[in-house]
């Protein structure tokens, strides 16, 4: 608890572009984020108070970033599960819990988990060797070879074809699902076991980088919408879930299969900052505070977000380019992370809202490629 | 401008609430907003990174702060001419600049201005004794006194009976305008000359205290609307404004008549946060950075916003109200300013939106009341 403000103090372990947007949500709460960062040029230590530098292998450095916060919580997947079992032990307040955190931090422990609930998953096996993948992928190339843990952004998966070599870490192996599209579905959910999802959404990758999100995913069967639901909300009330979690979702066309699992703000709930009553963001604090969750409805018909990516250097400054986007589209919605540029890197997003999913997204998808390349 | 992520560094004189707003929106542009507090936990200073502690009438706290801004804005009116004058002689970007804030920090100056500009003001003059203030008076009482500088939140204006004591400060008296209603118009204005309108609200006072907000104004004349936009548009260019005009109006029904200007984010924009398309926080740096405007259209057809006042001592806690006040409505939007609670000081807003201005106004006057009162 705050003394000055009898408001409650959060604290999120690391110091990312997930963290500087949760404490622009904690400020309208009443709060001020707590965050522990690896550097103090880190986005979220560029516009926090009350910042701590350390790092989140460091025990030392978690237990007094602890001390005086009412509950701790992740921008990330990063930190050992026993040093998370070591706060809990010491009478911190941690959400996620290691346990439950492991399905989104262990590749592996994650498909075992969800393959005993009958989630439908891709085909997949462990694989500790090349001639592993090799007989799991008995002729039928490529594969897909995952990090068991360490992974984000398209780090950590490979996609293995027959003469390809495999990455020399710990590894799962996955058939290469046929997909129309993909789904993203986040949910949240507080102690007490208030579950609110948002409406699913559509979320276009290129390179493993997920580049842009539609809100709500266009053209979705209502069905299929309902199970993406149900299936969110079962795996978090079974992983007991506290705080947010991002179900990642192939549609095959013949269903839906669960790609992967985040606990946490996740990129395919950026357009909730304006495009939804609640943002993920204010969402996440409310969960893990165990607020009573909000609205998560839409407040447009038809949002669409895009990534911004660090592009190639030279050319226009980024100030400047900022300026011809706000005269081009008045009404474009700009979030910049405080981060250096560098070519493929998130610096930021952009979301536009309106009736017209076609009209949104070509907004949002010019706006970003006008940020990254400095060309329309 | 900030070498670490090659944006604009604007500084905010003063650390309440209004500065604390300004840097969330700040965080979106990929800013950090810099601000010179008077105390370390200031509303705004307790969520900021780049705080300066240092008070607004001492130039050389100014001119430290000033160092390494791109612009230098504020969150009040209380920095002495001279010393805007000053920075601004020295180099430094000030927005808006001396001579256009005079009309905001000076009633009789603003007065006289508006006079020569032939836009409709109340019956005024100067009152340098009780017996000026009687001669205005003529018998025809109450009049209200103004102080001519240094009033904000209703302190400095006494309505004044004919057996009443006058204050002892330097005072303008006013007749006391016959009215239907108050309404804002709330506009910003760039270096550049580009001008962008919010809707004219309508705002609700209590004992001097701005208490509600309705955007749009319900039920506003068309023509009405299109004259208040003109009449703060005009100002805008006259006085040079740079940044955000608010002026307050007089509905008597019989046209309008200017009431107070304030060249800063206003409560009168409260409500722009989540009902209009760009926040006035966000409009307020777009303006003083020379950036194209943003859209001010609005998100919902009725937003109603309701200040928070600190209630009588006792009761629940606050954190404990926020989670009845969730509980009860999930869509209202809560900004909390990390204040101490004192008997009707301004601690937070609440926001309503959707499709009835009567359901939206209900909401958001229930909300603020059961934080201030701990009663539904």
């Amino acid at each position: 608890m705050d003394t000055r403000t009898g408001l409650p103090v959060v604290g999120m372990v690391g110091g990312g572009q997930l963290a500087r947007m949760t404490h622009q949500a904690a400020i309208s709460l009443g709060q001020s984020l707590r965050i522990l960062a690896t550097a103090p040029d880190d986005g979220a230590a560029l516009v926090a108070a009350d910042v701590h530098v350390g790092h989140h292998t460091d025990l030392d450095a978690l237990r007094a970033f602890a001390k005086g916060c009412d509950v701790v919580t992740f921008d990330h997947e990063h930190v050992p599960t026993g040093h998370i079992e070591a706060l809990a032990g010491e009478g911190h307040r941690v959400a996620p819990s290691a346990a439950a955190l492991r399905y989104a931090q262990d590749k592996r422990a994650m498909r075992e988990r969800l393959g005993e609930l009958g989630v439908p998953v891709p085909r997949w096996g462990p694989a500790g060797s090349a001639a592993a993948v090799a007989d799991f992928a008995a002729g039928s190339w490529p594969v897909v070879a995952k990090a068991v843990s360490g992974g984000y952004d398209g780090r950590g998966v490979w996609l293995v074809g027959e003469s390809d070599e495999v990455p020399e870490v710990e590894l799962i192996v996955e058939e290469r699902v046929p997909l129309r599209r993909e789904l993203a579905a986040v949910v949240a959910r507080s102690p007490f076991g208030q579950v609110a999802a948002y409406p699913v959404v559509e979320t276009v990758q290129r390179a493993g980088i997920c580049v842009e999100v539609l809100a709500p995913a266009p053209g979705l069967d209502p069905e299929l919408a309902a199970q993406a639901h149900a299936l969110a909300i079962r795996l978090a009330a079974e992983l007991d879930v506290v705080g947010l979690l991002a179900v990642e979702l192939f549609d095959t066309g013949d269903g839906l299969v669960v790609n992967e699992l985040a606990m946490r703000p996740h990129n395919s709930g950026h357009w909730t900052i304006e495009g939804a009553r609640t943002s993920q963001f204010e969402q996440h604090l409310r969960a893990v505070l165990d607020y009573p969750l909000g609205d998560t409805g839409l407040t447009a018909p038809a949002v669409a977000m895009a990534n911004v990516l660090g592009g190639p250097p030279g050319g226009m400054a980024l100030d400047e380019r900022v300026h011809h986007l706000f005269a081009a589209d008045p009404s474009i919605k700009l979030h910049l992370y405080g981060k250096q540029l560098r070519p493929g890197r998130k610096i930021g997003h952009v979301t536009a809202l309106g009736v017209s999913m076609e009209s949104v997204r070509a907004r949002a998808v010019r706006a970003a490629r006008w940020l990254r390349e400095g060309t329309w």
